[in-house]
C-alpha cells in the first residue's frame, strides 16, 4: 500500500527475460531470490507470467517459497492451475500452503481436488482451519453459504461501544486481515438481531449499549440463497456485505458484494466458454494436452453425430440433388445462416435469463417478440439469397425455392433459439452448453428438408 | 435496511396480476398507489416486472412518481431501457429525475442519449450537478476516470483526528449517502499525499495530526487507467477503493472495487452477445422491433455475403459433385465441424486475453499449444467421419477423402481460431464480434476446397 508508482507506469517486462531469470533462480535454489523475484513482478502481470510456466517449472519455483508467498502464488494463478499444482505436492506441503490462505479460497481450491486427496490435506492442516473448511465445504459454491466468509466481527447486544472499541484495539493484529465494514450484533443464542456500521460507532457515546445503537432486524439471507438472488439483491441495495444465517437464524457468515460480483463475472466467463463448447466452462492452454483435447472432443463428438443425423436428410434427396446440382451450393449457406440467426436469439435469451429480465414462464412474451423479428429478418435474408440464386442461374423458380426455404427456416431458427434456453433453464439444465447443438441439429434438418422438398416440388421448373 | 424478511421467502408474484394492478393505478392516476406498488415489489423482481412493460406504460407510470422514486426506477431498469425512457420525456422532467441520481449513474445514463438531447437536459439540471456530470463525462466509460465517483472524504494533512470526527458528526446527513471506506489526505495543492482507514481513526488519540497517522504515498492510479488494468489491480490487492489522480497528481475521485467488478461483469456479458453476433453487445426484447431487427441483420448480412463467397468454391466443382453426389452430404458437415472446432479455440483465446493470461505477442506459445491439439482432435474427428463415409457407401477411398479433408481442415481451424482473436486484439479491434465470421469464411472455403479437390484427384476410385 506504500508504493507511489502509478500503475500504468509499470514497465512491460519482456517475457523471455523473465523466464531466463526464473530458470537461473530455480537452478541456484535461492529462496531469497525467488521471493524478490515475486515482489518485483509488475502489478497485473503476475498471473500471465506465472500461468505460462509448465507444471514442473511452477513446482520447482514453489519449493523455494515460504508458506505465505506460496499461498499468494496459489491465489494469483487461475483456480484450475492452482489446483493442479497443489495436487502435485505431498499432503504435508499442500497443507502448509493452504493453512496460509483465506477461508473462502481454501474451500474453492480444495473443492477442485478429488475428495480423497483433499481429505489427506485436511488431515494434516491446522485443526482449527480444517474444521472451518469442512463446515464451509458442505455448501455448494454458488450459494450464500459457499460464497460467504466466516471472518467477521460479532458482539452481543448487551455490550457497549466501549467494549467493542477496546476489543478492536486488543485484537487489532488478528483483525488486520478482516475486511471490516459492519459489526454484527447477536443475542445469547447466537442469532442475528442487529447490525452496526463502523462509522456509527465513531459518532456514538462510549457507554451506549449496542442494542440501542444498532439497526434492528437487519436484512439477511438464508445460507441456501442462490448466486442469482444475491446478484439481484446487491444490484438494488448499496451495501458492502450481507449477513448469512442458518435455519435457526444463527449468524454463520457474511457474503460480501465483491465476492458475489467476482462469482458473477466468473460465471459469465464460463457461460461464454460453455456456449462455444468447452466442457466445464474452463480451459487454459497451460493444462496438459490430454485434458484439453478430451474436453473439447467430448462436445465435438456429440456434435459430429448430430451433424451426420442432420445431413442424412440430404442423402434422402440424392436424386433431386443430381438433377439440380446447384442446390448443393446453397445447402451449406442455408444451414450456416439459420445457425447464426438462431444463435443470436439463444444469446439474447441466455443473457436476459442471467439479467433476470425474463424467467422460463415468460415464454409467450418471448415467443411473440421473436416471431415478429423472425418474420422481418427471414424475409430480408430470404430475399437477398433468392436474388443471388436467381441472378446466378437466371432461374426465378430457383430463387423462389432457395429464398423461401431460407425465410421459413430463419423464422423457425429465431423462435427455437429464443425458446430453447428457457426450456432448458425451466428443467434446470444448462442453457449455454446444450442450446447450440440442439438448435443447429433441428435447423439443419429443417433447412435441408425445406430446400430439397421445395426443389422436388418445383423440379420440372428448375431444370 | 430494516426488513427482517429473508430474501428467499419473497413470494413469487404472478405477472398478469401485477400488470393488471399497474394498469388500474395508471388509469386512476394515483401517485400514492404507484409508490406503494413500487415498494411492495418483491426484491430482485423489480427489474423483470418493470422491464417487460412497453415504453408507453413505463412513461405513464413514471409520471405518477416523485423525483426520488423515478430515479430509483431508472436505476433499476437496464441502462438501454432507462435511456430510452428518459429520452421520451421533456428536458425538464428528465433533469428533475437525473438530479436525484448518483454521479456515476448520471453520466452513464446521459452518455446513452444523443449529445444534443443530453445537453438540453444538462442545461435545466441543478447547475452544481450538471457541472460535475460535464467534468466526469470527458472520460470514456471504461477507464478509471469514467468509473470513479466524486463523492469522497478528503481532509488536509495538517488537520487532526478531532477535526475529522467533528466534521463527520456535523455533516453526517450529507455523508449518509457516501460509501465511506477510506479518508484521503491531501496537501495545499489538492494533491494526494496519504490515506487513512476509518478503523485507524477509531483507535487514534484525538489530537493526532493526519500527517502522522496516514499511510503516506498511497497506491493510486491516473484517470486514464483502463478497466483491464483496474481489474488486475483489484484481483491482486484486497482494497475497496483506489484513489484516482490527474496528471498534476490532484485527487479527482475514487474508483471502487464494486464498480470495477460490475463493469467487468457487464463487459463479459457484452462480449458474449457480440460473440453471437449482436451488434453493440446489448439487446433487450423490450426494445422496438426496428432496432432489434437492424442490430441483428447488420451482422447477418455481412455473414450471408461471406457465406456466398465461401460456397462459390462448391460451384467451381459442379462436375466433380455431379459425379459423386454423396459429397454433397458431407460438405455441410465439414463446414459445420470446422466452425465448431475453430470457435472453441476462439473462445479460449478471447477468455485468456480477458483474464490477462496471454497477450497478442504470445502468439508463438499459443500456436504451438493449438497445433498439438489440432493434430489430436483433427485425427480423431477425421477418423470418425471417414469411417462413417466408408460404411455408408462401402468405398474406402471416399472415407479417405472425407476423413483426410476434415482432419486437415480441423487442424487449420483450431490454429486460426486461436490466433485470430490475438491478431484482432493486437490491432485494437474487437475479437468477440469479428473472429467468428472471419474464421468460418476461411474454414468453409478451405473445407469445401479440400473435400472437392481430394475428390477430384481420386475421382476414378470414387465412382
Amino acid at each position: 500500500m506504500n508504493d507511489s508508482q502509478p500503475l500504468s507506469e509499470s514497465t512491460h517486462i519482456e517475457l523471455p527475460d523473465v523466464w531466463d531469470q526464473l530458470d537461473e533462480i530455480v537452478k541456484a535454489g535461492e529462496s531469497e531470490a525467488a521471493i524478490n523475484f515475486l515482489n518485483a513482478l509488475p502489478p497485473g502481470e503476475e498471473a500471465r507470467i506465472l500461468a505460462q510456466l509448465s507444471l514442473d517449472e511452477q513446482q520447482a519455483f514453489l519449493k523455494l517459497l515460504d508458506g505465505e508467498h506460496a499461498a499468494w502464488l496459489m491465489e494469483t494463478l487461475p483456480e484450475l492451475q492452482a489446483a493442479q499444482l497443489l495436487s502435485s505436492l505431498s499432503p504435508e506441503q499442500a497443507a502448509h500452503i493452504v493453512d496460509e490462505m483465506n477461508s473462502d479460497e481454501q474451500v474453492d481450491l480444495l473443492d477442485q481436488l478429488p475428495e480423497e486427496q483433499s481429505e489427506k490435506i485436511l488431515e494434516v492442516m491446522n485443526p482449527e482451519e480444517a474444521e472451518n473448511v469442512r463446515f464451509l465445504s458442505k455448501y455448494t459454491s454458488l450459494c450464500a453459504g459457499g460464497l460467504m466468509i466466516t471472518e467477521l466481527l460479532s458482539f452481543e447486544e448487551s455490550q457497549t461501544v466501549d467494549d467493542v472499541v477496546s476489543d478492536l484495539r486488543q485484537n487489532a493484529e488478528r483483525y488486520a486481515e478482516y475486511n471490516v465494514q459492519y459489526i454484527y450484533v447477536i443475542n445469547h443464542d447466537l442469532q442475528l438481531v442487529g447490525v452496526l456500521r463502523l462509522r456509527d460507532l465513531l459518532m456514538a457515546p462510549p457507554g451506549k449499549r449496542l442494542s440501542s445503537l444498532m439497526i434492528p432486524s437487519p436484512l439477511c439471507v438464508p445460507d441456501s440463497t442462490s448466486l442469482q438472488e444475491l446478484q439481484h439483491f446487491f444490484d438494488s441495495h448499496p451495501l458492502f456485505g450481507l449477513p448469512v444465517v442458518d435455519e435457526a437464524n444463527v449468524l454463520v457468515g457474511v457474503v460480501r458484494r465483491e465476492d458475489v460480483e467476482e462469482a458473477g463475472e466468473e460465471q459469465a466467463g464460463k457461460t461464454f466458454l460453455r456456449f462455444a463448447g468447452i466442457m466445464g466452462g474452463e480451459e487454459l492452454r497451460s493444462l496438459p494436452l490430454k485434458i484439453r483435447s478430451a474436453r473439447r472432443l467430448s462436445w465435438l463428438s456429440i456434435n459430429i453425430v448430430l451433424n451426420i443425423v442432420a445431413a442424412s436428410v440430404i442423402a434422402m434427396y440424392e436424386d433431386t440433388l443430381s438433377s439440380v446440382i446447384a442446390l448443393a451450393v446453397f445447402l451449406p449457406i442455408v444451414s450456416d445462416m439459420s445457425g447464426c440467426t438462431g444463435n443470436q436469439a439463444i444469446a439474447v435469451s441466455t443473457r436476459e435469463l442471467v439479467l433476470g429480465v425474463i424467467r422460463p414462464r415468460d415464454w409467450i412474451y418471448v415467443f411473440k417478440k421473436e416471431f415478429a423479428l423472425g418474420m422481418v429478418n427471414g424475409l430480408a435474408l430470404g430475399l437477398l439469397l433468392g436474388i443471388v440464386a436467381y441472378i446466378w442461374k437466371g432461374n426465378a423458380y430457383l430463387g423462389l425455392v432457395i429464398g423461401g426455404a431460407l425465410a421459413a427456416n430463419t423464422l423457425m431458427a429465431v423462435c427455437l433459439g429464443a425458446l430453447i434456453p428457457m426450456v432448458l433453464k425451466g428443467f434446470k439444465l444448462d442453457p449455454a452448453l446444450a442450446s447450440g447443438p440442439i438448435l443447429t441439429t433441428i435447423t439443419d434438418m429443417c433447412g435441408f428438408f425445406l430446400v430439397l422438398s421445395f426443389a422436388q416440388a418445383f423440379l420440372p421448373l428448375l431444370t
